[in-house]
């Protein structure tokens, strides 16, 4: 019987001696590089945490002593310590715990999470509420350095260090974020790690915590005794640990942004010296069109918030691109304001963001941006219902941007149609333009893509028709064209096609044209039906004898919901959507 | 002739002595105070600002140099400075300006701003722009102590520090935020005021900045040294300057949160000891319910993301209701985050915030409050059109939060319904709640309201009609009930009027029994119509035969627009709607 199988819940930890928890991270190491190799997931951020995890489950008594990770990258070692140790270790379970922390898994998770910079602020409201009902747990808020450049986590330290009771922060790090870090505090905490927290000037002494720095951060015995002396204390403490992202696994060691999230199988390929070959997709069109914007124009800026790797900026584009490519940190709201302040005065600003990460930025976008009418660009990939998790679902953006004044936000279905609106973006002064880059696989018209964007607003009729018009939004224009031609062939009825580009505005002279020989509108968008688009049509449409049959997603937080049982509830197969509209249809007229 | 009269532009200034921007400095004091004490605006902040404004103008050559401000709020000595003299000297120009920067009011003004924390991001652009377009002016970024608890003013001095070109960060330590300041970061300023910028443990050195002090604000010998000696440094600096919020008018340098803003006539109330009476109001309902709450219950606590004063908690709610009250400060973010905390631990949080604010935190509604299902109670204030400036619309909070999956978005419409809602709220356990004050006049409607919230969107069906159905949303409800007596007087139309109270979700139930004899929904929502309640009932019909007409403000910033002015071009007056109602049933049947 090995150690970890003696593990069912961490108080069978508190039975091992120290020689027996250095065989079980051992143990916990290998299962977890052969279980993330097998089904993807996030490799360096738990190799790396494997002892601190250990250490925290010995010395504090959860779930009574709350433990609140940060983003939850670096849960699995924690996940394996607390009842769901097979999900780590037998393949036939692998599947039934999901990457993030979740309390619906286990009372030892307190909240689900995948953004980042939340742990501090959520921890203060725990040790808010136990100070409120005279409890005495202690709480824990881990965080990775990568996540302390985020706002709010500068938020929750800020006011953590005034709780006046227990709160103890991990802080993990490991000299990463995703990628590389950037930003000032970075210089402090090398400067901490060189002088062993030695040093007078210290951001966390600054803000007020008491602070203790723990060079070896797979030491168990210096991890347990630092724990154990800070553990009940009554004052805001930092514990600021170094560890090594990917330890144990040298490849992961040697890259570690290859390996802080790994498809299945991406272990043998990196031993092998297998780079996966990457065929066109929508991130090296991105990446291609830029590296030449870059080349012949010294206006241009390319911003990443610490995600260059998921929007296609390899190591090699950022290197070419030397003072054209910013990595701001995990700052989206940052991220934001700086484009803005550049486009303001004559800089060409294209941010990279996900989806689910712009969400981060409504503000800024708003007030910063929007209201000042700067031209910077910004590209939203990964936009669209998808079986993700429920903390990186992309079926928010259109309802969260295309409700904001001022913005042109845009809706490419082909290469053609994204390179030529990134071209008009970057070279007009008078609009914030968003462009919702497409997703899936890459759709050619072949012929290049005059159109001057400029004119707002104005849908292109791809196929005209009468009685049902579709207006298909990209991602969703193929999927309106099979319709488009299901109808047809089905039914006779020879509809409609159009691909309406914008989606913060109208073509309210096709749309009233429409009227004329149209009975139904049929919109189709790859998002959440409430606040999107075609709750726009439904109103442009209400007095008028137009029907409007909308689809898109309902408006919920699925989680890892396979796309097709996703696609099949909301109605968006191709054989319902047509049965849909004949049945309307036949109803109404 | 005056000093001040003699100052055009700033070029002006730098022909002056020291002593006569002395005399300058006080002969703005007065102007300021004239003008401010007779239109309202912001007092204490300005008044701060004079000796600090003077100098940046006589050392630094803008506008090729760029001075960027924060929130704004401290602007006015700038606005006189640079053409706009009049409009604070002249009462027939008092309105010629905004109380905010404005680049279309002048080209000394960078952008136009409203929110915290913004201008160290938006400097960074501004000087990545330079640096990519090798120029060499200055630029310079404002932003006073309150601020810096704002995580995207932290992210941005992260930033800011590696940026490895000219920056200069003046902070305008006056020791307060709108209110007090609260957090961590607010012990190390006064360390560092403490001695005289000398302690080693500091925050802004710790993120690599250059760091000056400067320890009379007020000192124009001492803020023109500094300024020349960082002028066109290639190093991230800071000049952290003690400046006296208030100062030169007694009354508001000794009480400074009373002269943050004031409105009309606030000097003399002051001097002659007066507090304006304060009759009952929403704000004041909302307190005593509070303070009721706070001794009944242990688990509440009342949080305010620093505009404690604006939503009604005064200090001696502060002060009565101790521990159970925190100011986060500037920190929209981690106030929510923070209120999912305290909810998933058995607490009772009670976050107020403005309807213009609530905008900072997307995110954390999304992700830390409305995923995890967190019982917090939000109350969103000042939602709705109105005339104020750009940056504080209260327009957008419905488009925003109701479109998020799992929050219950309220909309009461009398004294009752509210406390019915904010009772409900406390008492449950399964949904982040959010209710939308009512703004404007209280209505009461005399009994108790024995509702149970808990039942989701159930529509109050008011009066029974036929053939046209009003749904009249939240502080629209009272126009509802105009439009339907008047569709009685004046066409013998019987209306159906409907009190919808949740925006987060339809009656369906009801919204399908209109149809059997009903031919028009109306409905009406005091917000921007896209995204918002209209569309959703718009979409829900969109395949029925009843038509839809949905009244509200248009996707716009409006700046100051008189109520009555944005009320008729929206069609919002009753006579409006009216005709609007009968002319689609006179069209459609």
């Amino acid at each position: 019987m090995t150690v970890l199988e003696k593990i069912n819940s961490p108080k069978d930890l508190k039975k091992q001696t120290i020689e027996s928890l250095n065989v079980l991270a051992e143990e916990m190491r290998k299962a977890l590089i052969r279980k993330v190799d097998t089904t993807g997931g996030h490799m360096g951020p738990n190799l790396g945490m494997v002892e601190v995890t250990i250490a925290l489950h010995y010395v504090f008594n959860t779930p009574s002593d709350k433990i609140i990770f940060d983003v939850s990258h670096q849960c699995y070692p924690h996940k394996m310590l607390t009842g769901r140790r097979e999900a780590f270790t037998d393949p036939d379970k692998y599947g039934t715990v999901s990457g993030y922390t979740n309390p619906e898994e286990s009372p030892y998770d307190l909240f689900k999470v995948g953004h980042t910079a939340t742990s501090i602020s959520l921890a203060c409201g725990v040790a808010k509420a136990r100070d409120l009902q005279g409890g005495h747990e202690n709480v824990v808020a881990i965080i990775g350095d990568g996540s302390l450049s985020g706002g709010e986590a500068y938020e929750g330290l800020n006011n953590a260090a005034v709780l006046g009771s227990n709160m103890i922060i991990v802080v993990n790090d490991n000299e990463m974020s995703i990628a590389e870090n950037h930003g000032g505090l970075y210089s402090n905490l090398r400067l901490l790690r060189e002088t062993s927290g030695e040093a007078e000037c210290n951001f966390f002494k600054a803000i007020g915590f008491n602070y203790h720095y723990i060079a070896d951060g797979h030491n168990l015995e210096d991890l347990i005794s630092v724990f154990q002396s800070v553990k009940d204390t009554q004052h805001p403490t930092v514990v600021h640990i170094h560890t090594i992202k990917g330890k144990g696994l040298s490849v992961a060691e040697a890259d570690k942004e290859r390996f802080h999230w790994i498809v299945s199988g991406e272990v043998e390929s990196a031993q092998s010296n297998q780079q996966a070959e990457k065929s066109e997709d929508y991130s090296t069109i991105t990446r291609t069109f830029l590296e030449k914007k870059c080349q012949e124009d010294k206006r241009v800026v390319v911003i990443s918030p610490a995600t260059p790797g998921a929007t296609g900026l390899t190591k090699d584009f950022r290197k070419k691109a030397g003072v054209h490519y910013t990595d701001v940190g995990i700052a989206e709201e940052h991220a934001v304001a700086f484009s803005s302040g550049i486009a303001s005065a004559g800089g060409k600003p294209v941010m990279m963001v996900l989806s689910s990460f712009i969400q981060r930025t409504y503000d800024q976008l708003s007030q910063d941006l929007a209201l000042n009418k700067n031209p910077a660009t910004i590209l939203v990939f990964w936009g669209g219902l998808s079986g993700a998790d429920a903390t990186h679902l992309g079926s928010f953006d259109i309802p969260m941007i295309s409700n904001i004044p001022n913005i042109v936000y845009l809706a490419p279905t082909t290469k053609e149609e994204y390179i030529a609106m990134l071209n008009w973006s970057m070279n007009q002064t008078e609009h914030p333009v968003v462009i919702r880059v497409p997703s899936g696989e890459v759709v050619s018209s072949g012929t290049p893509d005059e159109t001057d964007y400029g004119v707002l607003n104005r849908f292109k009729v791809v196929e005209k028709g009468q009685d049902v018009a579709i207006l298909g939004l990209g991602n969703f224009f193929e999927l309106a064209r099979t319709v488009h031609r299901k109808l047809a062939d089905d039914f006779n009825i020879h509809s409609t096609l159009i691909n309406p580009i914008y989606m913060t505005g109208l073509d309210e002279t096709l749309l009233n044209e429409l009227k004329s020989n149209h009975k139904l509108v049929v919109t189709l968008e790859d998002g959440q039906l409430d606040g999107g688009f075609g709750e726009k049509v439904a109103r442009f449409y209400g007095c008028s004898d137009v029907k409007v049959l909308t689809f898109g997603g309902r408006k919920e937080f699925t989680d890892r919901m396979p796309e097709s049982v996703l696609f099949e509830r909301n109605h968006l197969i191709p054989e319902q959507i047509v049965l849909d509209i004949n049945s309307v249809l036949k109803k109404g007229y």
